[in-house]
């Protein structure tokens, strides 16, 4: 489908800076309805084409990674799960990528501001960082998440068992990202889309580009997830690789983070495969892999653990 | 090439348990020289085809994690770096897989000993688990590197910046993997081989399986090296991947070892792109995927940074 073609749209300018389960719905809809969303780029609009690194400097952060939402998806409540299946993307013609002083994995090492302006074609497969050096696009959204229970405001930043900035770069188009409900409709909303991104988004940015994102909505409640999971159905566009279940940890320790992951696998290899405990801590010691996705949305970093599909064939 | 093809011959017998630069060589080649080494299973032949989980309560662990060597390369010198190609397999028809009790990710919450006995068909694409849920088999050393210069006995259980129980599962035919040298000779040993491991290797074992493992050594002068580091030049066997460089991080803590592995990272695309540091570090946060590869080796755990083959086209 085209994003066209959805049944609803959000524009930008219904954006929000921070979780906070008392916001209004910008719209709500049924389990299976499709929405289109058109998202701001991580600057809110303050990077622009013709900025450069010393723009960086002045960079207001109360404007920075506004999501688009919420979306109250009627019916949704506390211990459901929000199943998101990511549709479309309508691309801009240019990104950014940026070293911001203070942010980022090396940040001691990197003090100095640093900005490159990308030119995207809309449906190329490649973007060009330098001659001879060219980067595999593949659109997915940086932060997607529903409301915390907890009340009032929650900041942007860091993803938490909810979603959120989970700078996830495999939540590409045929991937269900699987988001535990907190609270009544579960006021989903989405940000920050990236054109790509490393897994780690080490230096704090990916290609940074505005864009609309078409995805549909579905209420489980099959399914009991203490944070989020994904599932790609599909080679990843960039990789050749088989479709995975993927869960996840969140946590401000990538111990803690590999733990909750293995955790959330040994749970899902007893719901789908059968297997004890014992057993299906063994089989992901033999046969699931643990990837960073991000470890720079302070305080939080994601950690997932893969289970190739065809290994469980039950 | 045949493993019975090799310049030399290790066997098994001549293992040690620690890592110590006083050890006598096993053996001196030279830099182009191929070995085939016969390597003993993880437990040094403790846990048997008919073995159960109560014989692991038992293991003697002065006894665990034997390598075969040590091989002293005629000319290498501290400060070179060891190229180490990866021949091939011939491996052996069963395997073991153990939760080991204090031992594994989630040590606390398994406190009883667990053991499987596996049937491996040498040659065969995968491994049963039980029914309906298969191993791709893809062997690997566990433990493969050079001795400190620190003089002494060095535990054989942790990876170092030598190397050792890196726990790399990406370690199969065809990587070549690229060792600092600590001591003249680099005294090079190989051992815990397995025929499958997820990354992180989360309950602390994999298909422990004794085999054969042929490796070809070369002195390269052309590289400095922190760190070890690893490169895939064809798809890697299970998951239809391009090749990779990879650089890795090894130490107690996984935020310190995902900055070393991207540190190295940098240094890698400075040598082969001939970026800046601060736009390697920007093309590492777009196109640099961060991976876990073990979080079991106490206290050591280790981070690879992966840059996919083709990124980079200098």
């Amino acid at each position: 489908m085209s994003t066209g073609s959805c049944d609803h749209t959000i524009h930008g300018a219904q954006h929000h800076n921070a979780w906070d389960n008392a916001l209004a719905p910008a719209l709500e809809v049924e389990s299976g309805a499709s929405v289109e969303f058109e998202v701001v780029d991580a600057s809110g609009g303050q990077v622009r084409r013709d900025s450069t690194a010393d723009d960086l400097v002045a960079l207001d952060f109360t404007r920075v990674n506004p999501v688009t939402g919420p979306v109250s998806v009627r019916g949704a409540r506390p211990g459901d799960v929000l199943e998101v299946e990511v549709l479309e993307f309508e691309m801009s013609d240019w990104g950014w990528t940026a070293i911001i002083p203070g942010f980022g994995l090396l940040a001691d090492a990197f003090p100095e501001p640093w900005l490159k302006i990308w030119d995207l074609t809309p449906g190329g497969p490649t973007a060009r960082f330098e001659d001879g050096i060219d980067i595999p696009v593949a659109p997915f959204p940086g932060t997607i998440g529903v409301a915390p229970p907890e009340p009032g405001p929650h900041s942007i930043v860091p993803p938490r068992a909810w979603g959120g900035n989970l700078d996830i770069k495999h939540l590409t188009v045929g991937t269900r990202l699987y988001l535990p409900v907190g609270v009544e409709g579960a006021l989903f909303s989405v940000g920050d889309t990236h054109a790509a991104q490393g897994d780690g988004e080490v230096c704090g940015t990916a290609i940074e580009s505005p864009m609309r994102v078409a995805l549909r909505f579905r209420i489980r409640r099959d399914l009991t997830l203490a944070r989020p999971a994904f599932e790609t159905t599909r080679a990843a566009p960039t990789t050749g690789e088989p479709g995975a279940f993927v869960t996840t940890g969140v946590a401000d320790d990538l111990m803690v983070a590999s733990r909750q992951a293995v955790e959330g696998m040994i749970e899902h290899l007893g719901r789908v495969g059968g297997l004890d405990a014992a057993s299906a801590y063994a089989l992901a010691s033999v046969a699931v892999d643990l990837r960073i996705h991000e470890v720079v949305d302070v305080p939080n970093w994601v950690v997932g653990a893969w289970l190739p599909n065809g290994i469980v064939r039950r």
